[in-house]
This record gives structure tokens, sequence and C-alpha cells, in this order.
């Protein structure tokens, strides 16, 4: 589907690295559009644009929800433009609070959302399994590339979790998990609130396994070093932009901390930060 | 590594249709190049060409040998024009007579060979596992390939199966198959001299779990099914041709066929194209 150096692409800036370069490998022309707290900006999307691809649910990094007006707005556009989109929903599974916003893919009523799921947030990224939740056009070329890439994922990694889906245990999974998330992501806005509230401001997000805070500034470049040693997985956020967007904080991953670690891990960044502030 | 269109790589013809179909995807230019009895015809690989495809332990389908001298060529030519080429050895740990050929990897000096092999044939199809023993300059690139392309393989259909290897388990399976895949092959040429020998010339191979014969004209496209329903995985040579190269035959695989069904199966054969001689 990509024709070299023709299919013009456009990724969201910050956004998630190996999107962008699966399609610039593949030959496509892509370009960054900037992102606000309502999700993708759609008015920055170039015209003769042939795929968008987002992350509505939990923007990646920032983890801003799309909002339905935008929702509306970028169907719209790609219908207008006939354009078609890739909905990466990653980690919407683990929803917190608030009303579920209908999905792209669910809105779409002219059959050019290609719905993007994994199994990698939900269950272990060792799987490597997703899927796509295609319109009907799409259901051949798909496979067709698929068989060509590499003819079939292992059945062998897909036989225990189909299981694991039809006997219940990936819904019980999710809703057990979610809570732990849940637990831990109040623990992260507590200590944020108890111990960075005069130089952080979480950006409001509704589900997924990482938060993202704005810093005034920069971060140094070894600090997410120092707290991974301390079991708090934090990366700067300018990392995720493409350019210079104006987002500048970190980016929180709590999929693997444990609850009881998230005050002590916090306090020692508050440290770093506020020497870092002083100095 | 592929320049869209320009990139110009050699398959062979009749050869392996996934190969070409990789190739070809991923942008390049493919030019099938014929096979004789003792493989890839060097002379006719064009002189601009950047990758040679070839299978020299067990051709695709045909099932010869590439002869030493034709190896030695092969090397000089790739040296001679920088091309590199891919040793696709698919099926060589099932070597049944004769002594071992080095690989071209094993005789290339000039660290232009890439060994390709696979756990579908030792192991299972299933797994999706295969290697590449890379020339060292070429390992940073496959791996951001790698990466760019699905990050890595399963974890989980990693592990059983390194541990298998480690444990010398891999081995034992590969002697004791070799022995069982033998036994069938021995039967399938009995059967042949039996049944065939006035129609049907076996192709001289050394290794693996098929092997082809030569039929004075093409079969008719439904024998395949016909066969397969008594256990015996038949297809015409023909449909592994791109252009007309005049290996007009049958295409054996015993992989799966149990050795007291083949003698039925052959026999059957002989008489489905016994009347199709005398019709």
């Amino acid at each position: 589907m990509i024709e070299q150096g023709r299919t013009h692409v456009a990724v969201e800036d910050p956004g998630y690295p190996p999107a962008r370069w699966a399609f610039a490998r593949a030959g496509a022309k892509v370009t960054p559009v900037p992102v606000d707290g309502e999700g993708l900006i759609v008015e920055r999307v170039p015209a003769d644009i042939a795929v968008i691809m987002v992350t509505p649910s939990h923007q990646f990094p920032v983890g801003v929800v799309m909002s339905p007006r935008r929702r509306a707005e970028l169907l719209d556009f790609a219908n207008r433009h006939d354009a078609v989109i890739v909905e990466d929903d990653y980690d919407g599974e683990f929803r917190f609070s608030g009303l579920p916003v209908e999905a792209l893919q669910t809105l779409d009523r002219t059959d050019r959302v290609f719905y993007v799921g994994t199994f990698s947030k939900s269950l272990l990224p060792a799987l490597r399994l997703g899927y796509i939740i295609a319109p009907y056009w799409a259901h051949d070329p798909l496979i067709v590339t698929k068989q060509a890439s590499d003819w079939f994922s292992p059945s062998v990694a897909q036989g225990a979790p189909a299981a694991f889906i039809t006997e219940g245990h990936l819904a019980r999974h999710v809703r057990a998990m979610r809570r732990i998330y849940g637990e831990r992501r109040t623990a992260i806005n507590e200590a944020l609130a108890r111990h960075c509230a005069d130089i952080m401001r979480p950006i409001p997000s509704l589900a997924g396994l990482h938060m993202a805070a704005h810093l005034d500034r920069g971060v140094s470049s070894n600090l997410d070093q120092v707290l991974s040693a301390h079991g708090l997985a934090i990366e700067p956020l300018e990392r995720y932009q493409i350019e210079d967007r104006g987002w500048t904080g970190l980016v929180l991953s709590f999929g693997t901390i444990g609850t009881a670690e998230i005050d002590p891990a916090i306090r020692l960044l508050a440290n770093i930060l506020g020497k870092r502030k002083t100095s």
C-alpha cells in the first residue's frame, strides 16, 4: 500500500517512535503533526495525506484522550481527503475513570479506520501478538502482506492466549490488573502532589500504564538511569518530540513498580529536581 | 538495504515463491535465473546484480546440490560484481548420502554470504523461527531492520527451543528423523522404480524432505488434490517456474507421509498417470 517516497503518512508529535520508523522504512513520506490537550491537531494535517496514525484512547506519550469534537473533526478530514486512519489502542483496556469515549473505528461510517490492538500491555510483550480490526476491503491485502512478511505468527504463541481468552482468564486478568494499576496511578498522583507540587503538573489522562507530567524545563539526560535504579521507570518527554512542540516534562511508567515503592521514588525525584532548580 | 526499483535481486527459477515475493514487496527488481543439474546457472546472472538468492544444499524445488565448481564460480561472480549472496539452507540437516559439500558461507573469503537457516523443517513450522549467519558488517543493519519490523520474535517461542538445543534434544531429534525420512525417501525411490519407471525419472538429490522427478509432460492441475487424499503431498514442478525452463515433473514431499503409505500412493499415482498417457 505504501508507494516509495509518495505515500504521505501523518504521525503524532510527540509520538511513538517505532510507528514512525515502520512507515519510514516502508518508504513512506512521514510528517509529524503536533498534539495538544485534545489530541492530534487535525488542522495541521497536510491535505495530501494518505494515512493518519493516532493514539486517541491514551496519546503516547503525553497521555491525553482525544476529545469527541476532535474525533469528529479527524473522521471528517479523513473522509474529505480520502485518507485512512490507523487507531492504535495499545493500552485502552486499562481505563480508570470517566465514561468510555467511542473508538474512531466505532464512529467511522466510511470504512477508513484500522483499529490496532495488542496483547503486549494486557498480557505480555514477549508474546509479540497484536490484532487489526480492518475495513472489509483491506482484508485481502493485509493477509497477502502478512504472508509475504512472515507467513504467519507462531502457533505456539497463539494457542495458549486463545485458550486464555476463551476461558475468560484475560477478562479476569485485565480486571485485576486495572485495580492494581489504578492503585499505582493514585499513589503516583498523591506522591507528586506531596513532593513535587511546586515543580510538576500531571497531564490529565484516563487510561494506561504510564502518565506524563509537565516540567517547566528539560531534565538531565541521566535522570532516568538514576531513578530506574529506584524502581521508577521515567523518561524525559522531550525524547519523544521530533520537533520542539513545547512538551517538556517526564513520562512516568508504572507497569512494573510496586505501589509501596512509589512514594520513596517520587521523593527522590523531587530531591533531584529540587537540587537542580536551586543550582 | 533495498532501494525501490533499483536494487537488483536474482532468484532461482524454478524457485521458492515466498523468497521472490519478499524481495518484490520490499521494492527490489527481481530477475529469475535458470537452474540446471548443478544448481543456479551463474553465467545467466545479470552483471548489475546486488543480491543473489540460492538454495545450494538442496535446490528448491528441483532438489539438486550445487556442484563445487558452480559454488566457486558463484562466489567469484559475486566478488567481481560486488554482490551479496543469500544462502538459504532450509533442510540441509537431513542429508542422506554423499560427502557434505562446504557451504558457500564457509567457502566465502570476502564477507558477502548470508547463511539463512530455519527450525521449520528440523523442528516445526509453527515456531516461525529462523536464523542468519551474517557478515559482521551487516549485524547492525540487520538488528535495526528486525527492530523496525517487529521488535523481536516471541520469547515464549524461543526459550523452549533454546533449552531443547542446549540439552542436546535437537541433535538427537534430527538424527532420529534423518533415519525416518531416509526410509521414506528409499521407499519412494523403490516405489517409483516399481510402478513408474517408464514414465518418471527421479532427479538426483542428497538431502531434504522432498524430491522431484521428471515427467515428459505436464500433469493435470487437480492431480495433487487426488493424491493428497491418499497421503502423498505432490505438486507439479511447473508450478514453481516463473518462465518455461523445461522443468516438467512432480515434487514429492515426504515430511508427513508414513513409510507404509508410500507404495500404495505411488501405485495410485502410476495408475492416474498411465491412464492419462494412454488416453
